[in-house]
Formats: structure tokens, C-alpha cells, sequence
């Protein structure tokens, strides 16, 4: 599992993210454009170095999770309406901790102050929440990340029957995603005014939808198809 | 219940943990023999500035635990032979729940680098301690508190809870197939040698598609477009 840090401004907190990823023995870290560069010197990450050292920075969201076939954004709520499933991380747990097991997930933090933004959002699958009294819902980064580790590590007898293939790879649904907006610009669907919101629209809802990695050639196969005959 | 702090050393961890209070809305701050009594300035403490304004210091466990009815101390374990029962956290949460419900409680800490010492430990009813790897056990005291807490007011879940959409309807998933279908006809997609086993293939994937209901008018949308641009 890739824990996945999106714009983080303060290396105290990487370096606690770095620490909670090491004490819970959960895969590595990834930063997208981090604030400081200077973090890998981060005295929080006690037993945490070398996850430290070995994380990665990308320059996007999409890069930092081509490999992962399922990305879960967390975030506190509060005010903005939400256009994907949330699932409580206490019942995420073991969905999470399954599909780890069968191929290289991501799990999103937003910045400190922002949180995800929806952007960012629109490369997940779906959402996960801790929850927190409604009067302080925000966490600590460094904090939800222990919090969201320590519960995909946690024993439970429950077996959940999802997912029941193997989901598609980032980068397939991100293939898939570029090539649908092209057919939808090219067929007229696409308003200018409304491209941006549709952009995202589109990525949510690939991700919402249970495509299987097997599915990816099939559909990748009928868009290309849609656009050559839309050049004839 | 009440989280106490003994000899803790850094600010920034005290005024995590005060976070963590304010997050899971678990009663109070104590704190023992404070290293640095300028605690009360952590800016760490974002959202639980109430709380490390109303943290008490005492000079001693004896009086910090003095009104408590259960005490129950955190620890890595480690090295040193334990002279107290241990109870995993999982295992604790519902016990301290309880308990908490019940009269005051409280969750003893120690300090960053050392953690409970024994005379700190004689005071416990019990310990209690997070499942971490064993290469690295020790967890940050933030994030520890932050763990421990959330563990205490973590509802049991019932079921997993995805799908949490309205799937589509059958009548709305035949459209959609039978508009793909015409799609892929008119873009030169089907051969007619394959065309009833790629009618089936079809059929299949966009039900195993986890699609929700309100996607539908959404990708009716897109392929009456297309066919409308394969038409000019």
C-alpha cells in the first residue's frame, strides 16, 4: 500500500506520515509536489528514516498512482457536498487490506489546511472518513495517517466479499479517461465552458464504475474505434 | 476519560494530543512533570486549543490518576519483562469504553523517549498497547494518543458498506447496451462473424460495471452524441 501525501507543506508531518508507515509495516510513501524539499531531514520520523529516504516525489496525482488499481482519498467532510461513496475507514479496513493483497493500492491525504482537493478527488474510487466529533472533524496529517495504518492492520474476523476481480490498473483508467474526453470533444459532447467539471466528472465516475483490469483492452478497444470513424 | 501525559518532553506532541482529545471528544488533558511548561503555546494544537488551555499539571501520577477508577497504561513493551496483564488496543477499546461511561477513567502515557517507567507502570490497573511491527515498534506520542483514542470511540461495524449507490436498473442497463451495441455497429466495431458473442460480452461487462443508477442518463448522454456525430 502507498501511503500517498498530496501537496504536504510540513516535513514534521511527512515525517510522522514516514514513521506511522514503519510502525505499521504498510508499504511505502509517496508525495505529490511537496511545499518543502528539504523534508527527508524531518526529525519526526524516528524509526521512520528509511521510509523517508525511500520516498518518491511525483509531479501529479496521476503519476503517483498509475500503478494502483484503487485509489481511496480520505478526507474530514464538512461542508462540500461529496460526489463519490464514503465508507467510515472502520468498515474501508478490511477492503483496504485486501486489495493490497492483490495488487498496489493508494490511500490520499490532502494538505494540511486544504485537504483533498477536488481534483485530486477525482482520481479515487471512493472516500474514507475517521470519524471525529463534528466540532473538531480536522486531524492532524501525521495523525490520520497512524489513525487510517492502524486500521487496515487491525485484526477482524469479518471477510468481505469486495472486490471480487481484479480492478483496474491506474494507468488504465487513466488511459481510459483521456481517451473517453477526446471522443466526447471530438463527438461535440464537450462544452467549453463546462470542460473542466466534466473532466473530473468523468475520471470519478470511471473510478466509481467496477471495471476490471481484463475490461481495459475491450474499452480502450471500442474508443479507439469511435474515433477513427469519427475521422472517415 | 482522561489522557495522561507522563514527563512528556516535546510541545508539539503535547499539543498533538490535545488535538487528539478534541478530535475524539474523550474528556480532558492531564499532564505529569511537564518538561517545558511553555506547552500551553503548541501550535500543533490546531482545533485543540481549548483543550491544552484546560490540561492540568500535576506533580506526581498518584495525584493525576487520584480520582480514577481504572488505570491503564501504553506501552511498546520492548525488552523489558511486563509485570501487568496486557490487552491489545482492539481488544481494550469497548473495556475503556465502558468503563469511561461508568466514572473516570484514565490512559496513562509516558514519556517520548522512554515511555512508562515501572514506578509509572505501578499505578496501572493493566496495560494495553497498539499492534505495531516489530522492527519498529514505537510509535510517535501524537499519533499514539490519536490511535488509542480513535480506538475507544470506534463504533463495531455492522457490514461493509459497498456498494453504498443505487445500482442501475435493469431497464436503464439494456438501453445503455443496446445504444453501445449500435455505437460499436456504427463505428465499424463488429464484425458480424463475432457480433452475438460480442452482443453477450457486452451485456456482461456493463453489468459487472458497478454503474449507479443516476450514471445512466449521464452515458445515454455520451452515446446518443456519438451516434449523432456519426450520423453528420
Amino acid at each position: 500500500m502507498h501511503v500517498v501525501l498530496c501537496q504536504p507543506r510540513n516535513p514534521l508531518n511527512i515525517g510522522a506520515a514516514a514513521r506511522a508507515v514503519s510502525n505499521f509495516g504498510c508499504g511505502g510513501l509517496r508525495l505529490v509536489d511537496p511545499f518543502d524539499l528539504a523534508f527527508r531531514e524531518a526529525v519526526s520520523a524516528v524509526g521512520g528514516a528509511q521510509v523517508l529516504r525511500d520516498a518518491v516525489v511525483f509531479g501529479s496525482v496521476a503519476e503517483a498512482v498509475a500503478d494502483c488499481s484503487l485509489v481511496v482519498g480520505t478526507t474530514a467532510v464538512g461542508h462540500r457536498e461529496l460526489q463519490h461513496p464514503l465508507i467510515g475507514i472502520e468498515q474501508a479496513g478490511p477492503d483496504l487490506r485486501n486489495a493490497a493483497e492483490a495488487g498496489p493500492i493508494a490511500l490520499l491525504f490532502g494538505s494540511e489546511k486544504f485537504g483533498l482537493t477536488n481534483d485530486e478527488m477525482s482520481y479515487c474510487h471512493w472516500l474514507t472518513q475517521i470519524p471525529t466529533s463534528p466540532e473538531t472533524p480536522s486531524m492532524n496529517l501525521g495523525q490520520a495517517v497512524a489513525v487510517c495504518l492502524y486500521e487496515v492492520i487491525r485484526e477482524q474476523p469479518a471477510q468481505p466479499a469486495w472486490p471480487q476481480h481484479h480492478p483496474m490498473h491506474g494507468a488504465d483508467a487513466e488511459q481510459l479517461t483521456v481517451m473517453l474526453l477526446q471522443v466526447l470533444r471530438e463527438s461535440g459532447y464537450t462544452n467549453r465552458i463546462v470542460a473542466d467539471s466534466l473532466e473530473r466528472k468523468v475520471r470519478r465516475f470511471l473510478r466509481r464504475a467496477n471495471f476490471a483490469n481484463r475490461d481495459a483492452p475491450l474499452l480502450l478497444g471500442m474508443l479507439r474505434q469511435i474515433l477513427w470513424k469519427f475521422r472517415q
